[in-house]
């Protein structure tokens, strides 16, 4: 949530003349997306955002992030979709950085999300499952359960810091997702982030999706799980069943789920807690004591995980 | 330059329904103001400025800087104009804090200003001083030369880790300016804080003035002073006198300089330099080491200080 760099009004009117958007009338600065520099541009055919990319994000991941937002697009998603330059590239360079404009989506993120709203991004993203499955391009998931061990090991000496026997119950958890582990689950483009601030609503009914850049190819059902997590859960960390069986039965009419799907379930909402668990449990264990950002809460995905440990079958979860 | 108070959804749409702008379509937090949060509001009506007033900002000054740029706006001076609520308010509360919504200005604020710029900004202060003849409220100067003293006593003890000599040059200079600082000049509504990135252009064009949080009753001419020491010295602190000249004269054409004004216009000088070196000091020195976000430099004012003790006449500064 912020603006890591600082881009001149000479400087963007210049870079923005290599675009058909008409003249920079104005910009700001906005605190959205952990990883880049985002600003909310006014040009004279209308409102755009201008990302450049901070050395978090791989340079050579770009083309897959903007091709498959044009790709999306060209296919009915609504998400933001990259402008092109005067010669044809969605790529730019400015401050330094490489940079990008998208189109700018109206639409609010929902704090509380209803079972309706559930149901509506599970629609959407079984949809965008869908649209995915002719891109073209491929990514590896740098978060997949194959990374999962080495950022543990990251996090193992002050892990327990965190909570007293943390380590040890993520070790054996581990031990059992790469054991149990489905790898002959239908593959394909994921968003892998798709938590509520990256969907948008214009009332009830859903406006949008955005922030592609955790994008991969990986399990298709796992991105559900990822989703189910982040939007079926309350915040005293409770499953919601009514909103998890809005959200499973809405993805499941647009594209039916497997059998083997349906029996993975389990171990896929594990895996998927377990992710955040331990990306969130480094990030926290990283912040010097004194500082002033507080990371996300590891221990939200934590208990997260201990519901799905005690789930006895997949009809628990409303599917 | 921050967003303090995070504003859920939900919560701004009901508080929006409170006014005639329609439906609420999108908001981001935006990297802009110092004290306060702020937010780009993308309403059915239009866009807004939705202003959060942080602990910083004195609730009961409120009336006067949103009164101020009613009153502005509603003769001539293009400027935020506060939007009035079905009660016919124009202040409210959203996420516990005192909150107001202006009206959105195109523009964009110029980082290396010619002399072009520096007069259009010295006609537009001359422009807002006779605007603001009428205006009723007044507000005393916290930032006044009253108040210089009891900074420096507070950046007195670690003053000298910024620059060697520092509080004995600046003691000296306190007791010059307390001497001989003119208070017969005109007085009456100030900006106060006319940096550049305060003032938008589209073109060379000056589209309008913001930021009215420092706004107050004082001497008119010292408020040309802040502004001719941000905008008339060079990035090495050298004094641009083709600038100046421009700023001056432009001024000058739209509220002529009395006799009184002109000779006070080094001591004045002075006293704006000295305002900006204390503040930033105090501020400078409130910084934790090690902290990511480095204060402004309150050695660019003292040089600046520098130069207008060793002007020998008025007409140094191409007036």
């Amino acid at each position: 949530m912020a603006v890591y760099t600082d881009v001149a009004a000479e400087d963007l009117a210049r870079f923005l003349s290599g675009y058909d958007i008409g003249e920079l009338l104005s910009y700001k600065g906005i605190a959205e997306g952990v990883e880049n520099s985002n600003f909310l541009v006014h040009a004279g055919t209308g409102n755009f955002i201008l990302t450049l990319y901070e050395k978090r994000v791989a340079e050579g991941d770009l083309p897959f992030f903007l091709g498959l937002m044009e790709h999306l697009a060209a296919r009915g998603i609504t998400c933001p979709q990259p402008v092109k330059n005067k010669q044809g590239g969605m790529l730019g360079k400015i401050a330094g950085r490489p940079a990008a404009i998208v189109t700018f989506l109206d639409g609010l993120w929902i704090r509380r999300p209803s079972p309706g709203h559930c149901a509506a991004v599970g629609e959407a993203l079984a949809k965008l499952h869908l649209a995915g499955a002719d891109f073209k391009l491929t990514r590896a998931n740098a978060l997949s359960i194959e990374s999962w061990r080495s950022l543990y090991e990251h996090a193992k000496p002050r892990g327990d810091s965190v909570r007293s026997g943390l380590c040890a119950e993520i070790a054996k958890e581990l031990d059992a997702l790469e054991k149990g582990w489905p790898r002959r689950l239908p593959q394909g483009v994921i968003h892998a982030d798709l938590f509520p601030d990256n969907v948008f609503f214009l009332g009830d009914k859903l406006s949008g999706l955005i922030d592609f850049y955790f994008a991969c190819t990986d399990t298709l059902f796992y991105d559900v799980m990822v989703c189910l997590n982040a939007w079926c859960f309350e915040a005293d960390h409770s499953y919601n069943v009514t909103k998890g069986r809005a959200l499973l039965k809405a993805y499941n009419k647009v594209r039916a789920l497997s059998d083997a799907e349906r029996a993975a379930l389990p171990i896929l909402a594990r895996g998927a807690a377990m992710r955040f668990l331990l990306t969130r449990l480094v990030d926290w264990l990283a912040v010097p004591d004194g500082a002033l950002v507080r990371p996300k809460d590891p221990l939200e995905y934590y208990r997260k995980l201990r519901f799905h440990q005690s789930v006895k079958s997949v009809e628990d979860y409303g599917l």
